[in-house]
């Protein structure tokens, strides 16, 4: 291991298999705004994922900005978690909304619906839960507290490229759910993201929205935003869609070996995969060290092993957070704070040899 | 002619050139936040605008959306155009900020300082002007009347890239400007664009906002969003700016004969090009038809010639804005309107073969 080992590395497709598809971009010189590869790209990503409707988008925090204002959430609060990456809470920021944090379950890493119902006031909402790791949050809780008090249900589903619950998809769950094709994700389309809406109506309101919120040349619909994806990375996005089956594949194997060796040191946690009846997309191996994660973290870093802190510290703990919940009923949120303060995310990408993957959990085993 | 000829065309470098880059690309497998191709593009950008500090960005909607937020400009009023395209106003919406209105000049297409200051009250928090076309707005009457209230002054340069005053960059007006760099735009990354920045620390905090407000793996110094240029585009840029030299050449001698074909004709009026001590881009060229504007576009709409009406409607008269501006005192802006009301932008786009342009000027004497 002459080179860091980084968290993650990009997966991408041949470049052989892009080249095509390039010279029919520089032949019809279209290169966003719609065109065929987006289309294409809608079309088989539905019927990859399961789901009615794709909106493809810029990337993952547009998504969010676009599903939050086609719903019409607009002032007032909306109830979300601590434990995520800051682009969560962010396009709420942006939206004109308020984050109230309520904590996560203390089994798992998504919001508890307990917690989240104690946090609802006649300013709220909606809710906006996040599928963490691709594990699916407790679904059934957050769709009953948000049926008993009318409020919409989002999911940043940023992690959970794929993930089947029950046979479906999980992304069919709540009003909507958000992705990111961040070039650090089971899917990628470098910079990217997407909807997934659960009618048409909705997808083109989606639609109009991305691109300003053109409803036709001297028509405008609502206070669109630009989240285009151009055809260059629609054309990514189809190349890399026939290797995504084998991505998963091969971080499933992966995600095995890591159990087989980490599962009995006494000094770490390696969370469960998810329950039996989901077919879980091994997007990344979080393992908790309550004591020393820290040290660990360091230690390894200095062998040239990046592993990252996902999700530390908890968004809450980020300056603009403090000082805009300074004025608001503080959630302690104590089992976030655990997680944020043990957990380790560990490398995990297809290309991972396994003997790296084998060095990585030998150093761990010594450090602990 | 047979297909249509659109109001512009993509000008892109050949594939061949982007090739090479693509390569190293999948070999480094570095794809975005960052990275070569992205640091090379900012130097080179810097200087060929011959301006201290350019930030990329994803797309010129969200360079202004950074830019107000680096500025401090929360909450309030900012006076604005309703002559531009409709993401000006849509960023400062998204920055919970109120758009108020201001007419542009009898001649020109810009602000009119005296206009500007009307409206000026003590909920002002900034002004945005727009150098429609590349024209230069009044920047020293816009100065004043910023520096006489304390107001930030900052310019929507989208059409702007490459335009010199006085041997100047326009680019260094006022206190930040942004450019956007879409498939459509003089200088294209195929969705892009940019903030230049006077110093170091400002190019510093849009670099922060751009990724989600990050300085360093735990810190956030601002609530700050996904607006990454990829490495692809990046390369893109860097293989188009070779070539951008010789296309606004191009579109140069395209102009010249616009204005030699056309600037006789009773029925319209071409806009005089920008005074002699602009070195001007030529992104579009717009002729003001008083009488039977529309039926003119849609003549040459059925020869196969879509024009286009840059800008209308204004941003006032679409739905969203029409509601917000019912609460508020309305700006009647009749120099916009008679604008909007009769200006069509004609195709100029580097390759536009000389036979085509001459064509539609045969069209628009016989329809006028």
């Amino acid at each position: 291991m002459d080179r860091p080992i980084f968290v993650t590395r990009p997966d991408m497709p041949p470049l052989e298999e892009l080249e095509p598809m390039l010279r029919q971009i520089w032949q019809s010189r279209i290169l966003t705004n719609g065109g065929e590869f987006h289309a294409r790209l809608e079309q088989e990503l539905a019927r990859y994922l399961d789901v009615p409707y794709v909106s493809l988008t810029a990337n993952g925090t547009l998504s969010l900005m676009l599903a939050l204002r086609a719903l019409g959430i607009e002032q007032g609060e909306v109830i979300t978690t601590p434990y995520s990456f800051v682009a969560t809470t962010h396009a709420l920021q942006w939206s004109g909304l308020r984050p109230v944090f309520a904590d996560i379950s203390p089994k798992g890493f998504a919001l508890d619906p307990d917690r989240v119902e104690e946090q609802i006031t006649p300013r709220t909402k909606a809710i906006l839960a996040v599928h963490v790791y691709g594990h699916p949050c407790d679904c059934a809780g957050l769709r009953r507290v948000a049926g008993r008090y009318g409020l919409p249900l989002i999911y940043d589903a940023s992690h959970a490229f794929g993930v089947r619950m029950q046979g479906r998809s999980l992304l069919e769950q709540g009003d909507m759910a958000t992705l990111s094709f961040h070039a650090t994700k089971v899917f990628n389309t470098i910079e990217g993201g997407a909807v997934i809406c659960r009618s048409l109506a909705m997808k083109q309101e989606i639609d109009r929205l991305r691109n300003f919120g053109f409803a036709g040349e001297t028509e405008i619909t609502g206070i669109g935003i630009n989240a285009k994806l151009d055809e260059l990375r629609c054309a990514y996005g189809l190349a890399a869609l026939r290797h995504v089956d084998d991505a998963i594949a091969r971080r499933r194997s992966l995600d095995a070996i890591y159990r087989r060796e980490l599962g009995a040191v006494p000094a770490l946690t390696v969370p469960p995969a998810p329950a039996e009846d989901v077919e879980w997309n091994y997007s990344h191996f979080p393992v908790l060290v309550p004591q020393g994660r820290d040290r660990l973290y360091e230690r390894l870093k200095s062998d040239g092993i990046l592993t990252r802190r996902y999700f530390y510290p908890l968004i809450t703990d980020f300056e603009p957070y403090r000082t805009l919940l300074a004025s608001q009923k503080i959630c302690e949120a104590p089992n976030a704070r655990r997680a944020a303060d043990s957990v380790l995310c560990l490398p995990l990408y297809p290309d991972l040899p396994e003997q790296t993957l084998l060095r990585i959990t030998d150093l761990i085993k010594k450090y602990c």
